[in-house]
């Protein structure tokens, strides 16, 4: 895929769901080097159920149609210990992805301590630690808000190795092939 | 929107999700009249999680485009004692509800406490006496399969006083009128 005197981009889009607020973060990869491309959030509000779960599913749509990334790595969200809180974060969690796969993207799954352990190297490290570690992987001026430094941690999971750490789950989508990039 | 010889009905969509088999009944109301339109399941065989998601988004979407249903009803998914399994069952349920608000249908929820309330008038009625009082009220021939049924009790409780019984959640996207059928 490559010619001379270009390189083909991965742009990952990383998610880190939540009903409330979905954080998002993208960056491309370059063989070894990150770069940040864009970061945010999906808020949903307060409406009913079906309403904040289409906020989120148009929301992730948009986020896809903007950046067009080539692949999507979500964080596996943690089990309650609330069983309501549980399936509310699981119906959130079913509506951002089916944002990723009706855009026909991949997507790979990570857990938090994945995450983790890919971006600051111990699994139990506290969220200051991992915003601290994206914005120096990332070189960024500032801090990201907690919910985009958790989605872009995700991205960067995924981009040191998804394959060894989590299972890439191909949705039988087309693949869309990574951009040029002139260096 | 009536008209001299004929009665809007309107069309009632009922899911029951469920993550492995999500069941699908459609019946039309006409006045207190009940007509049985469709009914059946979505299977998702047993890939990872995004891939099965997909299935269900893209199945839900597919009743919509074939049956064109006015409105949705959904049947509040039970909490499970094993959280990986409310988790599971959450995202499954997300997925089917993204499959009908990214159609632009309003969608109402009930439990299946009120489900069994309006089809069997007993709230704690078994599986066999809501699957028999289905084909009675829809005039049936045969008996339909328990996840069709569930799907038909769900639109049979939403027919029978949605307003009353459960919170109708508008998602903010048109509604199409009812089909005028010649009386």
């Amino acid at each position: 895929m490559s010619s001379a005197g270009s390189i083909v981009a991965t742009r990952i889009l990383g998610l880190d769901p939540g009903l409330r607020i979905t954080g998002f973060g993208l960056i491309d990869v370059l063989g070894s080097q990150l770069r940040y491309v864009a970061s945010g959030c999906i808020k949903t509000g307060e409406g009913e159920l079906p309403g904040r779960l289409k906020i989120l599913l148009d929301g992730v749509r948009e986020v896809v149609q903007t950046y067009a990334p080539d692949t999507v790595a979500v964080e596996k969200v943690f089990v309650n210990v609330n069983p309501q809180s549980t399936l509310l974060l699981g119906q959130a969690r079913g509506a951002v992805i089916c944002g990723a796969v009706s855009c026909d993207l991949p997507v790979a799954e990570y857990t938090a301590l994945q995450v983790k352990q890919a971006v600051v190297g111990y699994g139990k490290a506290a969220k200051e630690q991992v915003q601290h570690m994206v914005q120096r992987l990332l070189e960024l001026e500032g801090n990201p808000s907690p919910d985009a430094a958790d989605a872009l941690a995700c991205a960067i999971c995924h981009a040191h190795g998804g394959r060894g750490l989590g299972g890439m789950a191909g949705v039988g989508g087309r693949r869309r092939a990574g951009r040029i990039l002139s260096l």
